[in-house]
């Protein structure tokens, strides 16, 4: 069966369910609004003036990688022992030299590939939890079963429109092995696009090789005779103003690869960065210019993300904060400032440092997630299922945040102002006093004119009595189980699934488990 | 003791227990931040186009008040059995002519006068429902304690700025005489500025005369020998097209008053208006400002807020849903036509149709109040509170919406772009791979630079099991019940207390009761 074939069947069970299937409603959303900003010109060049000051007295540190400093040494940046001074504007002016404003990360299903930067926005699960998290089962430590489900769950909502990356962490595997089961689950489980391991250079390699078998024919454009950019991969700062070689290791394959790198400082300000905004800010552009910049010097044109990761922190126990007005207000100015760079943005999502998904869970992450949406995110990583700062990754919270992604999806496509969407038609049939529920344009309109959430109860207090007064987790756990009982897999070529299987196998024999 | 005296020892015994006590510290927000927008001039015209049609062709109707009728007459309205047409531009004029572009609602205590208009935003508790809910008790009717807690509740979080007004129904009081009882506890439990009475002309001239007991020599503005504004008043319009003869008695009262009457038409978009946004806004601006003009036909010059309430409806059930896209655009547009017409705007708040304080009623609530903040709504009704589309008064959901009120107050200070703000040099003292915690602007600055929720939970996993696995809303009832141990009513001046007493024996001895 071919994908075409797979699709159509899909769409006509898809309609006897309902709408929760897999639907290729929209792959990826281009806004119709304006971008929300706090600052004007001036402040933001202040912001920009202030990064490359750090960029040139204070430095960046290139850990335990001699290639990365004699890169820099090349290009002209002042290197003392692993301290990397850039000469202003040197960063900026390697970044605009190359870096693409906008590139497409094909899928698997062509139907499926997202458009990353200018006006596209494009919601990606939860990355990195240790835990995973259910109303049954409570708190535990994920699976690979969990991660396989998380990538069903993405693969069935409509407004999650990527697989993610490492959803949660499959810990009953080795930790130098996981990556095969976690790459290969993206590939086998959706036909979404997906991230790839940044854990170490080999990881990053086997998810190279990987995707190109997945891809096969598609790996290479004719027209550019280079890798189509596939995988999308987190690369973060050790704020402040420092990257290790992990990353860097992992970044070097990436680029080589024309594969994406997000440049991201994980910043808790206070602790990692100045405990005010415009401090923040202005080390958080430094740092990710610094990024980038080694990126095109390693490989010019390779896609690059301006990521920026900022919580507040409470000042009784230092632990991170979320949902709090700062962290909003560095997102909308580094949104800011990724446009001015010409650069695709990566931030916000639904983030929370709650352990159950109730009313903290939901107010933190819509304080996030609605600065995501109108301050302009590309690449909005987080957006479904984050719980207790990042520690788990929640099932309910995962159907909660797909549900506030639908929400944001439908607030970007703006306001309808065709002779429809004025409706004064409608208004000088009804009149005064009487009601629009019969009136042809209500009737003609009605099926598609409101976000219907799936898991919201708007009924009366008795109706809701007698459905057992449930509350909003206890509705989204009943969902989760149910999309999980439809799912059905995305069809896979048998040959590629074999081939990937092969070189798993082969690869998984070739050296020892190990935890490290 | 006078009111200085009352304070000043509030003040000490505030700082014994904490911030929560009623601390002066902002009356009402000026925002430092843009507004945020959907629609350009063009968009905006069409729909002021379109509201000017709905004027002079379908009409408004103004319902069993002839006096209304020959006023509209009087102003060059075609007036044909209840429905006025007026012509184009009439209504706009009329308002642009007298209403003011901002004014000032005194309180009781000048220092908690508000600032209504401009770039002013005032958050005021919600209004109306007949049932109040709390964890322990449930959902049950209000009473006249609840009404009096609500207040307290109100008077003790900083940033509710308002006393407001039918908080709840108290339904142990009759219908005809509950508005006594409901003025004077706004009167003695709080020194926050309140709203009146408007389901009865009478019941309107009783706030009016209550007023003059309260502010007393204050009443009157010798600059301009009028009354000063200090009850701000809720006139629905019963959309669609249509005002009644009991909004528009009471609207007459508070007019001749120069008393505040906020103009909202309150609608289920797709039953009292079109089913689309533009075709609601259309409407919405009609009504307002049918309804505003005729405010200044009564009394060039009084205090008018045009208003805006909009819901979206479930397409299952008809049910309204609250926290959805739609209405939050309908909101954006609103805000800004009252922007281009020049008068304040009323709109938003923390709405959700959930009824408990869980996932739903925080999502929806921050889908509501972000674009209450964002889009510059200047009297915020139902900030606090609001469950179950409005039947139901929460204890829980008003400590969490106050806590919400309380981030949006901090994100609308917006960013310090001063030198301490920029935090240069932090950032120079710390350098690459060090941690901000010790450093002098850190230790300067950290105590207040992040808004620090009381009900959020950002311990680890093991101290929040430690500490009884609650929710948010478990500490919010917690939190409701500390501080109502806590309150302390602001002094009033026994004479004051005593004439007011009074006044409402006479008036409530001079006819019978009724529920009517």
């Amino acid at each position: 069966m071919t994908t075409t074939t797979r699709r159509r069947s899909s769409r006509s069970s898809a309609s006897r369910r309902g709408a929760q299937a897999a639907a290729p409603i929209q792959p990826y959303i281009t806004r119709q609004i304006p971008y929300f900003e706090v600052l004007g010109d001036e402040g933001l060049s202040v912001i920009e003036n202030n990064a490359e000051t750090i960029l040139e007295e204070v430095g960046i540190d290139f850990r335990d990688d001699e290639e990365a400093l004699q890169i820099w040494r090349d290009a002209g940046a002042d290197v003392q022992g692993e301290r990397v001074r850039m000469p202003r504007g040197l960063c900026r002016q390697l970044i605009q030299a190359s870096a693409p404003r906008q590139f497409t990360q094909h899928a698997r299903n062509p139907e499926r590939n997202v458009e990353i930067g200018g006006a596209n926005t494009v919601f990606v699960p939860a990355y990195g939890s240790p835990f995973v998290y259910d109303l049954d089962k409570g708190r535990r430590y994920g699976t690979l079963e969990d991660f396989q489900n998380f990538i069903k769950l993405a693969y069935m909502s409509p407004s999650i429109h990527h697989s993610g990356g490492t959803i949660c962490e499959p810990v009953d595997l080795p930790v130098n092995k996981r990556h095969f089961d976690m790459v290969y689950s993206h590939m086998k489980y959706s036909d979404k696009p997906f991230m790839g391991s940044v854990t170490h250079p080999d990881r990053a390699q086997d998810t190279v090789e990987m995707a190109k078998i997945l891809f096969g024919e598609r790996w290479i454009d004719p027209d550019t005779g280079k890798p189509r950019t596939c995988v999308v991969n987190l690369i973060n700062a050790n704020s402040p103003m420092t990257f290790d070689d992990t990353m860097l290791g992992a970044a070097k394959v990436y680029a080589r690869a024309n594969q994406a790198c997000i440049i991201t400082p994980f910043i808790l300000a206070g602790a990692m960065s100045p405990v005010t905004v415009a401090g923040t800010a202005a080390q958080t552009l430094a740092e990710a210019m610094a990024g980038m910049a080694f990126v095109q010097l390693v490989n010019p044109g390779a896609p690059v993300i301006m990521g920026s990761f900022a919580s507040s922190m409470s000042m009784q126990s230092g632990a991170p904060t979320f949902g709090t007005p700062e962290p909003a207000l560095v997102l909308y100015i580094m949104a800011n400032l990724a446009r001015r760079l010409g650069v695709p943005f990566r931030s916000g999502g639904s983030l929370t440092a709650s352990k159950l998904p109730d009313a903290q869970a939901a107010s933190e992450s819509a304080n996030t997630l609605l600065p995501t949406t109108l301050g302009g995110v590309n690449f909005a990583l987080h957006s479904a299922g984050w719980m207790e700062g990042g520690l788990a990754m929640g099932y309910e919270k995962f159907i909660m945040d797909a549900d506030q992604t639908g929400m944001m999806q439908t607030m970007l496509k703006g306001v309808d102002l065709s002779e429809n969407g004025q409706a004064m038609d409608a208004i000088r049939e009804v009149g005064p006093g009487q009601h629009f529920l019969g009136c042809a344009h209500t009737q003609a309109n009605f099926k598609n004119a409101f976000y219907l959430s799936p898991i919201t109860d708007n009924n009366s207090f008795e109706q809701w009595d007698v459905d057992g007064r449930l509350d909003m987790g206890q509705r989204a756990n009943a969902r989760w189980k149910k999309l999980l009982a439809e799912y059905q897999a995305p069809e896979l070529d048998p040959a590629i699934d074999a081939a990937l299987l092969a070189y798993i196998e082969e690869r998984k024999a070739s050296f020892p488990d190990s935890n490290i």
